[in-house]
């Protein structure tokens, strides 16, 4: 298969690309690096990457952004923020890239362990993985030509406690390996409307 | 106990100000009706609406908008609408109201049954539901004050199914006063982080 992998340089893009890259024609795209740019962020951008990216079989997005702060301290436009990224920017490559799919094709989108389990400094976190997840469901009864939508949700990654101990205390981590799998799962399944969770 | 209810001029909104208004002081709410006017959407209008209202025990948020449509149809900003409006708006009340409630005082939200059980034109109602669902299991733990917050997940309104029936083929619906119970369950009673559905 002929794979776009949007997030390709991060934690989890690297061990999803090491993964797929096995089997698959893996295109790695980021918002700066790798073969293909794309703001995923904004439509004229998603549109752009699609138009010149030729026939593909799946799209993978392991990229999207939300702040985490304390609530109290929280502002709506930090808390808008992960809505805008994170959210909208997987909605944007979900529905623009089912119009360029191949038939049968697939979207795997990311949410996140806080979508279950939230933390404190994580009302944000937790809101765009649940609003991720309650639009995979919804899109996958809709998607046109076979195309099929499912989620991972990673608990926190081994790779990134460094940075996320202090939100995270006695969540076990997992290594963006075991994680990876689960995209395999999603691309070369024939599952769709499921957010596969990886603890 | 002094409830501001916003939303109140609408069906759901109407049976719950009846249910709550038997023993609660409702301070009924709404966009260009009620007591008092708020645009949920816009922060300056929801900090007025606290700056005007003095003490009080209670929000109760009935409102908020999304767009139906086939998703082949859907553009992204319609999408997205339901999400400046049915999400962030409550999320504004939420956010801007924990500052001016009572100790103690409570938060109630609406998501709807589409958050569990999507239907064809329904990928924006689901993703919002969802997302107000994620946003009160995270925010509870963090409110301050012993304030709590939960949402009502009602099934499709008796009232409602003239407009709506074709989206809910062979779903059950209840009884507007029905689901204003569950809105008493929420203000009068002691959890917090909960999601009442109402079948």
């Amino acid at each position: 298969m002929r794979i776009l992998l949007i997030g390709a340089t991060g934690t989890l893009g690297q061990a999803v690309a090491a993964e797929l890259g096995l089997r698959h024609e893996v295109i790695n795209t980021g918002k700066t690096s790798g073969d293909l740019q794309v703001d995923m962020t904004c439509q004229g951008s998603v549109h752009r990457l699609f138009e010149s990216l030729g026939s593909f079989d799946a799209i993978v997005c392991t990229a999207g952004k939300v702040a985490f702060s304390p609530l109290a301290e929280m502002s709506i436009e930090q808390f808008r923020s992960g809505l805008d990224d994170k959210l909208m920017g997987q909605v944007n490559l979900a529905m623009i890239g089912k119009k360029y799919l191949n038939d049968g094709g697939s979207i795997t989108l990311t949410s996140g362990i806080l979508a279950d389990d939230p933390v404190r400094g994580g009302a944000s976190a937790t809101t765009v993985s649940a609003a991720v997840e309650g639009f995979v469901r919804a899109a996958a009864i809709e998607m046109p030509r076979g195309i099929r939508i499912n989620a991972v949700n990673p608990s926190v990654l081994q790779e990134s406690m460094r940075g996320y101990a202090a939100f995270f205390p006695g969540f076990e981590p997992v290594p963006a390996a075991r994680a990876a799998l689960a995209y395999r799962r999603s691309v070369e399944g024939a599952q769709t409307g499921q957010v596969y969770k990886v603890r």
